[in-house]
């Protein structure tokens, strides 16, 4: 952490003038340094070629501190995550920051280092920010965007009118961590070991998928908010037919399950950070799981489930004791404020 | 409005899940339709030549409605203004929402609106986007981000290191009005006729320059937050040469100074919102002022002083009164929340 003669944000600290001046030389541009917000301009200007994704997602996840990470890991992974579901390498990062007047510079300042760390991990640059600040009561500790510009992968050809039926559903790894970590620190829960959350990239594994099967990767989504029977249940009422899971395919640790038992919460609603969602060509499906299987995190990669023709809109689960249900999507908020 | 059975927001509406999905379908997707935000992916794909520009802003404006506007169209023309100081022509947005739970439907609905409003008079599309709720006390009505993509004209070649003593300082029109609409709205002042926030997009003034004088348009900034003052400080701590300004030549309208007086402020240092200003070579700054002159919105346009050997770092006004002063950055927090 720099010496700085100010240890809390206050609302000069958003006012454009000397203050904001000091927070970003002593802080922000000396941390993240590149050529690009070296011009100290409104904005950045960027060569890139090719296809571009873009996608932008707040983080507004209580509290910021967390089992495992931090609000700045989760950003950058976040926003990462999100251009690799569009087939893309994430190249540039825009970060918006809304800080709570009171907000302690130490506290910040591990943030920001969490952003510098993570953007380094997975090759991208932060080149333009904002930051504003309100008044104490009026927002809550920090809240980031970041926005993120990445180069679609040419053999890249992601698209949900290219999903049919019989195209397999693969999940790269366990479920409900990342979501079942915030509550059990929420809710002060004890387990043998602490349950972390999964934040972290996956656009290594997403990509290789990508460079090595194409085409038959019609669909990439990372369950965050809502889980993954959310993510399915929007992609089957949007595509008009069924998907079929397999309850005893699901991957979930051992914790997490006992866990959600205790909060009788079903993980296939729990929010995940870690972890995404490929509907593929199923002749690819074995070749698919075999390269997830060679990275670390995706070691439990697994096929939940299939595509149908029927129950259209529809998301059923065979379920492990037998029987079949219809798993909708969330209603109502189970976690307010998980990413 | 869409027919809606809510009309307030509630932490629901930030779940991932159903409500999340209603608000989705209802508003956003059907008002800003377009086949980017059709795909309902994470991310928008987009295909862009040559340079682009890339820049972000949080808008956390208080009031959320004030004179002449409200926060959604200030999120967009602020940022198709940032992309036009890039010398870019803003072609795509993402839209980044923080709600606080309670805010009515109708005030969102109004908002939403503008967004589209502006986005189309600006020939901007919104492309990707996230909407999160946080609960009543933890944030303020509305905040927004906004992080825009846009062209970099061929003839741009807007850089800091290009400015030299001599070049001339032009502002685009008077100043101090978007500050003092809201600081007048906030304490309750009357004046003959309402003092209006000057939100607007400056882009065509801005590309017009570029594209008719290339090169000798240097650098542009849009004077938001700490004023003409503290942009004019940062470029010439930065630039390390001097800045000489004439007191005389500031366009300042009327009612706006009057009110500055009763508020005891420099007008220097009040945000704007649809103005902008130009460093020039000092051969074309006649041609500068003409051409912004035959804008509706650049009929004021003047030279407010030039770049300067002497002096470097520092800001210099040559007093109407006779005399000079140093004009640094602004101290302190003038106005919290003026964008």
């Amino acid at each position: 952490m720099p010496e700085l003669d100010f240890d809390v944000i206050t609302l000069g600290h958003g006012s454009g003038g000397r203050l904001t001046n000091d927070l970003l030389e002593a802080g922000v541009f000396r941390l993240f340094q590149n050529k690009e917000l070296q011009q100290r301009h409104d904005g950045a200007t960027l060569d890139i070629k090719g296809r571009i994704a873009f996608s932008t997602d707040n983080y507004v996840i209580s509290p910021v501190f967390f089992p495992g990470s931090n609000i700045g890991e989760l950003a950058v992974n976040g926003t990462v995550n999100d251009l690799a579901m569009c087939g893309a390498r994430a190249r540039y990062i825009s970060l918006g920051l809304i800080l709570e007047e009171g907000l302690k510079m130490e506290e910040l300042w591990e943030i920001l280092a969490a952003i510098k760390i993570s953007a380094e991990n997975t090759g991208v640059s932060i080149v333009t920010g904002d930051t504003k600040v309100v008044e104490k009561g009026k927002g809550d500790s920090i809240f980031i965007n970041t926005t993120g510009i990445g180069e679609v992968h040419p053999r890249s050809n992601i698209n949900i009118d290219r999903i049919e039926p019989g195209d397999a559903i693969i999940l790269s790894g366990p479920m409900a961590t990342h979501g079942i970590a915030i509550m059990t620190m929420r809710e002060g829960l004890k387990f043998e070991s602490e349950i972390r959350s999964d934040t972290r990239p996956v656009h290594l594994m997403a990509l290789k998928l990508i460079e090595s099967l194409g085409d038959n990767i019609k669909m990439l989504r990372d369950p965050t908010r809502g889980g993954v029977a959310t993510v399915l249940n929007e992609i089957s009422r949007q595509r008009k037919l069924g998907v079929e899971l397999d309850e005893n395919s699901f991957p979930v640790n051992r914790q997490v399950a006992a866990a959600c038992e205790v909060l009788g919460l079903d993980p296939l609603y729990v929010a995940n950070e870690g972890i995404f969602i490929a509907i593929v060509k199923e002749s690819v499906s074995g070749q698919v799981i075999d390269i997830l299987k060679t990275f670390k995190d995706g070691k439990e990669a697994v096929q939940i489930g299939k595509i149908t023709r029927e129950h259209a809109g529809k998301v059923y689960v065979n379920s492990s004791i037998g029987g079949k249900r219809v798993a909708g999507m969330l209603a109502g908020e189970q976690l307010p404020r998980i990413c």
